[in-house]
């Protein structure tokens, strides 16, 4: 069997630990590997390079992709999707494995639909917001990198004993800034599935403040609208200075952590051995600690819930 | 209700993390908490200082234990326990929490039985060798402070294509050393579940320099004995050059991650539950993603197997 | 002799080794220190608390300012510098040192006039913006902190094939940008010293393409001007997808550097020399490796002139 | 004009900057460059790379040498110095920069005797005991390696009140020690210049101890002896619980920091700058913040002195 393997869609940590894994494992089975460059960019140009156990040295812990990615309207028209099933049917690859978020997933359902081979999914995205899994690889990552950022901007917080207010990244969901939110203890967390009130979001501020507490952190997903002017009117009713910072691109990049390489060797593995056992349409997860699988309709289909509890948590230990 | 917190025995990443949660969660119900200080050697001699939410302010990020911490023979004696009971009366405690590993536990169990108090383990040890828990507080700051240090000794070991042979934390377990391998893709890991035959390592290296990777890492469990001894044993076997580092006490201190954080505020919230509930002698802890208590009986009595998938794996990996 | 000591304006990393190596020092030689918190505020207001060498134990290492800082226009009005005068005369202040940039010498200046008393600075700006000194405490950890967001960003500028913008700190000087750009390989640098043409950048992006660099980091100090509208005109000249990021407060914040460390014990004891030699208004600073001591009035009238040789540098080597 | 370069000796954070200048700078003036690959082993066995601007893409801010390095008995030999000589005429090499510590630059003197070509030295090892600069390439990064590490091992120290021994590297000269002595608060600096007597060392612990520093750290540089056995008797002396942790070889790798890239960057245009003014034998230094030659002879035959201004600064600030 001819496995191909592209990095779809925005690049998360982790992923060149993935393909490594994948690489390495589907070698011990017997299989070959071909790599994709550039997204379903290359699978439509055709950019292909293959890919052995030696190939993927040293790539574990670099962040990015080294098969770059891209994103690529192209595959959703016709024209796009038959010049990626000629590039597959030309390559003689016999199964698709897609590493990327939900937008590369919908992407691999129109492939497996046009070309008829198997299309497996790993998710793989710091935002976290792929049903079927509670974790993607790389989001443990993003989590850190956000947290340490600013715990640097909580040293000028207290030198200073003003509020700040983070913007994080997560695109139109909060997992991030939930995560994030909790483990630097913010004051409050704003998220795009909670809508807030302002009154209320300063009615917490000056509470802090009456309780002793002269420094608080806002951590806000992206998702939640244009968090410059949410900060402004904030400091304008409560009269408090309140500095904005938004984090921006460092949190996709760097090395990833630990958990977000566990994570790639065991969906790598997992989608090696769902390959396997003939599964055609499947995104690999974790739920409750146990790989799962889930069908790639399903998970590009379905909207993840958000973790209330965890939200409720965070709001009681900001006292 | 008065609860008490002492955390003892080896300190871990996210105690301070544990401490904060607990007092900020319990002051919501509405509880009040004393600090017993310098671990059960504190609750001997009367160490002991009210918290409240502003007491714990800024801690949240920072390694170690404030209250600090101590390993304490005295408590398994009955006069250690007669004066800790002392102290939990003259301090009118109604409930204490401890916050470390097995071995803080028994002595728990302990003070449970003399005082009569309602007592409640976090599991926090960087060697995750706890029963009842699938991951304690601090195992993956350890984790990843390892997997850094491996990554920078990676840089010299590509440059001057050796082996090297690194020695992990763990005590008698080999939890640390397995996560730390497959992190950082270890050519062959070394646990005490395990026995090793040295020339099996042998020929893995010599398989590995045969189909072209120039070098290699070796993860060691310090539980497998007199690691430095190995890797020179590995040398004179094998004729490569073989570098030896022990990573040491450096993988029990550092800022918590995420991780760790979240996991803190995870246990200290669902010990104040327990206690909320009429729980006597339970431990927290996390199963397949969901918090659950065990008892402290059965959480000291009983061994933790380890993952031999996961281990299975890394060879897999290891091409 | 009592000294106080005041750390004013923006904080920066390596205040707190300074405060601790000077009340250390100062210690040794028999004086005793008092600490002014909250900066210019705390003086006016008249916060100050006593420091031994125990009370600034465990500090070295932690970024900001433990007495705290602001931003204080009172200082510049008679009616403030009287109510300091008149603070640093009910302590018995002998000579105060200020921990800051030039807008805190400036202030210091004015206190020196209206108390009598001796007045020496300390440098500590993560901007390096001060006459006098090569560098100043705090600016090799800012330089350090945006070297390291920008490496993260690089993975996702590599995997994307992008040219990224990157707007660093540094107030209307291009310190900061310079040694940032050149330490990250930026192929363009934007300095408010340095007027550049927009068609000119366009045409280096151009030239890198054609030469085969798929990615390249634009480092702009925030100086120069609306940095988001120069990215997205760049990006509109040019055709190519320009990402644009911030870093913002992560910049001032951190453990401080092994460097800014030093300087920060080189500084507090020289400032300590400088005043047992009957020095009036001086700042230490470090001069082509030796420690020296302006005149403050010289520190805050004269512009510090950028290395135009570095810039070269760091333009012949994007190529 | 064609230029050899070549990465010898230990590896340091930096070498893969020091290179990238190098090539990028002498393309811009015209010449081409070949790397030599495996150090001074590469050069006997004929083992050549050739570089351009593009070859060097990306490695600025990686750890180790991308040429590899190694340590070469061989070219003290008549034998290995003819084949290098032969190497370097095959190759029509004009010019070899290498970049290493001392033991690399007895080597350079040896090849430019027997081949007769101009060969430049850029001093590149942790241990900065090179004569001739203040500052070696990579020192700088392994300065702050250790100190993040003894950060970590602080909390540990703190929590539980214990004397920590940390050895770090350095060969046999005490750069490495005094400087992150200095930027950790180390309570007891062991140096190899600097003979101490057991009982002083003693003394200052108990002393530290009745002025209620309940933590002390010592830094000892591997020169000093068997610092395990150090800490040992230090231990029996005192009565005190000593730790011991020998950081190894963390301290060589990873990326490098600013200081450590731009003392590459500056470095590598010198050395280019002294082939084109037909210097024959020099090495490339930095002394009083001015870039400055020295020759090899002089570089290798000539002891660096310590700071000794520094050292005594260190003891003062601990107390």
């Amino acid at each position: 069997m001819k496995i191909g393997v592209v990095t779809s869609g925005g690049d998360a940590p982790g992923m060149n630990a993935a393909i490594r894994a994948l690489v390495r494992y589907a070698f011990t089975q017997g299989f070959s590997i071909l790599g994709i460059e550039r997204g379903y960019a290359g699978l439509i140009s055709n950019l292909i390079v293959p890919l052995d156990p030696r190939s993927v040295g040293n790539i574990l812990h670099s962040g990015g992709t080294f098969l770059r990615s891209s994103r690529c309207p192209e595959i959703r028209t016709p024209e796009g999707l038959a010049k990626a099933a000629q590039t597959l049917k030309t390559n003689s690859v016999d199964a698709l494995v897609v590493i990327g978020g939900d937008g590369s997933f919908r992407g691999a359902l129109e492939i497996r639909r046009v070309s008829g081979i198997p299309c497996i999914g790993i998710p793989a995205t710091i935002d976290n917001d792929v049903y079927g899994t509670d974790e993607t690889i790389g989001f443990d990552t993003a989590v850190n990198t956000a947290v340490e950022a600013i715990d640097r901007i909580r040293d000028t917080a207290l030198s200073h004993e003003r509020v700040f207010f983070v913007e994080v990244m997560g695109r139109n969901r909060g997992f991030l800034a939930l995560h994030v939110g909790i483990c630097v203890g913010a004051g409050v967390i704003l998220l795009p599935e909670i809508p807030a009130q302002m009154n209320e979001v300063c009615r917490k501020l000056k509470s802090f403040e009456e309780r002793g507490k002269a420094t608080s952190i806002i951590v806000a997903a992206e998702g939640v609208g244009n968090t410059m002017e949410i900060a402004a009117a904030c400091e304008k009713s409560t009269g408090f200075e309140v500095r904005y910072s938004k984090l921006g691109y460092i949190q996709r990049g760097g090395s990833p952590t630990a958990r977000s390489r566990l994570l790639a060797d065991l969906f790598a593995n997992e989608a090696v051995q769902l390959l396997l056992t003939g599964a055609q349409d499947k995104m690999v997860g974790v739920q409750g600690g146990h790989l799962v699988a889930t069908s790639l309709g399903e998970a590009v289909g379905r909207e993840k819930p958000l973790d209330m509890k965890l939200y409720r948590l965070a709001e009681e230990l900001a006292v």
